[in-house]
């Protein structure tokens, strides 16, 4: 039988850089200790009121049906926690809840473009970019993000690509994999080539609670960008909710309103009791999403200290998301090399630059998400590793 | 802004059939009553112990990413539930979950279909069924189910709309609206017509736990049809969690890897808390799926006696699903005229036939969803009121 080319291709032909991951859960699988620097979730679970909640809602009967564009109330608190923090006027009608920030990329990028058509995003990428844009049949092209501009994206090279034709821009602040924010410049560049040459902005912020320097800026805030960006947010990130799958898009209006048709024919709304367990935990503040991002933070200020007293491995600036982007060049090393050498002598397994783009070659990502202690040792032992390589 | 042309025209530009359903939402806004034989969601909440056990599960820590394909045991007791059922061997390789039976239907079409490529579907239909085609960008055509063949589809017609090009068949049996099970002569000539015409088999089953009589024959059981067939299953209505948004494909292994890609890109998985939900009620056998039908099973005998008693409105044969079908066409007036006049004369609501396709015309479609004595109340008023019609 024919498979669809869409999904029979969705991962472009490449490895899906998860090669290093596997051979870690491998050894695991075989009784080696592994210490696991690859994920992007937290080492902590949902705070147990946000599920009390959630068991409240589900025994007081919020099992049925909910409403396609999400419950009112949580709708509301979206498009209050959004305007509170951008002061671009946002009432519920701009927001649809969906099943996850993934669900609401994949359904921005339904929204921005038809079959055939191409879609931007920046590389050093999130690992489901392109394949969520093969997802709708459109065509990826990536746009490099330079090292050597502390991975800043810049505008002319935005505007090159969009020159031979696109309709949509993916970006992402605080960066997954990079850890940089976006500064002021960046974004400005990115709001004048999304004007001059018509692009939706679909502006990836699942990380806006974990900024560590700097601000973030959300690009819907910047003149003649509302009525062209859509915002995806997450509760994943925010409230350690990764597995409830609760996320939102804000945009204008008019393209709410035909993405309630598309979650009507593709994921039928949002569990309610999830909802009100969302809503419960946004509606708590920023301290509780700050508590939720403590501990990265705390980490990558110890993280910082290691690696100032060393100079083989730098850090590009980790401004903000739960990720340090280590540049390994000087071992001669690509970060796949790197990364293997690194699993196999030390049993410590991080993430190549290269699962992410080529603009992140020669570079390894370390998630800070085991305890301080075993990161700290992890992290010492990788800079140890890496400057015997450089010696060699 | 454009929007893209896939999600502009979700709807085909027609009325998407809710009308009747909105004037009664909105008569009810204005305190009046209005008897809702509408929707097709039980009158029942979710069991306690498949909510406790949901909240167990999240407690305990089930509250990460679980596993994109759905996690190991869900999707080994589905697989040993349809195997049960069916006698075709089944695996968890045969099993993807997804957030509900629509998010499945939405990822079938996508794995067998590309932009631009026809998906055929039964008229009457569910109501999402065209715009779900729609958003994977591939065009749906109908083919009717006459009132004649008591709504079985004939092959013939299946092969007609099929040779002018196709890649899909939809169907659905228990049917939603018109309450019929397919027969195996009915499945014989589909099983037919798709391998004749090279068809995926996209098999809707979320009603196969709702059988009053005859036999639901799962087509992926016939000869040469496992190869081609996904089967799309639910937690919805067997389990009274529709606001859970738990459901499943099975497939072949093949397509399944494939939609496994496609899951990473679009949903990023279930709720695990929700999957041990799922497998505890599925767990508990068929005696609780029975139970959770059991309302509708009686309504509708009560249903037949009511219908008997009378000569205007005649019953289409009510053997599945929590709907029956009326043929209304004694009274001279459209479905559409008819529940509008209904709601208006006595604030009962009911969906016109035509809000599910014209094959239905001329008929409505009542929910067994409201208790027992205002259900009957409420068809003994609808049968007067066609009779009073009648007699004009
Ligand atoms: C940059 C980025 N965007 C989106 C997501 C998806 O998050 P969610 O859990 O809300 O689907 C992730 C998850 O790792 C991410 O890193
Ligand atoms: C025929 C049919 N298929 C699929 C669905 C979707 O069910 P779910 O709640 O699993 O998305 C429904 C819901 O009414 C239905 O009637």
């Amino acid at each position: 039988m024919k498979i669809s080319h869409r999904i029979a291709n969705i991962n472009g032909g490449g490895s899906d850089g998860w090669d290093v991951f596997l051979k870690a859960r491998g050894m695991i699988a075989e009784g080696i200790a592994v210490t696991e620097l690859t994920i992007g979730e937290h080492d902590i679970r949902t705070a147990s009121p946000i599920l009390q909640e959630m068991h409240r809602s589900a025994m007081a009967g919020h099992t049925g049906y909910a409403m396609v564009p999400g419950i009112d109330d949580l709708r509301d608190t979206v498009a209050a926690r959004v305007q509170a923090r951008t002061g671009v006027p946002t009432t519920r009608d701009n927001v649809i809840i969906t099943p996850g920030g993934q669900a609401a990329l994949f359904a921005a990028h339904s929204a921005a473009c038809d079959p055939g058509e191409t879609a931007l995003y920046i590389d050093p990428y999130y690992a489901t970019y392109p394949g969520t844009i093969r997802s709708v049949s459109a065509v990826p092209r990536s746009v490099p993000a330079h090292a050597e501009n502390a991975f800043q994206p810049r505008a002319k090279d935005i505007a090159a690509a969009a020159e031979k034709g696109a309709v949509s821009l993916l970006v992402n602040s605080p960066n997954n994999p990079t850890g940089v924010v976006y500064n002021r410049e960046t974004l400005d560049g990115i709001a004048q080539v999304c004007k001059a040459h018509d692009l939706w902005l679909i502006s990836d912020e699942v990380y806006d609670s974990q900024v560590w320097e700097g601000e973030h800026i959300s690009p819907r805030a910047l003149p003649g960008m509302a009525e062209r960006t859509l915002v995806v947010g997450s509760m994943s990130k925010s409230h350690a909710m990764t597995g409830s799958r609760c996320g939102w898009i804000v945009g204008p209006e008019e393209v709410i309103a035909h993405l309630v048709n598309l979650a009507t024919n593709t994921t039928y709304g949002v569990p309610g009791y999830i909802q009100d367990a969302a809503n419960f935990g946004l509606k708590q503040g920023a301290e509780v999403e700050a508590e939720v991002a403590e501990p990265f933070r705390r980490r990558r200020e110890k993280a910082i200290d290691v690696l100032a007293s060393q100079n083989t491995v730098t850090l590009v600036p980790a401004q903000g998301a739960m990720y340090l982007m280590l540049n390994i060049r000087a071992t001669g090393l690509s970060g796949d090399d790197f990364a293997n050498a690194l699993l196999d002598a030390h049993h410590i397994a991080v993430m190549p630059g290269e699962s992410f783009g080529q603009a992140a070659a020669g570079h390894v990502r370390v998630a800070m998400t085991i305890d301080d202690e075993r990161f700290i040792a992890a992290l010492k032992t990788l800079c140890a590793f890496a400057a015997e390589l450089a010696d060699k």
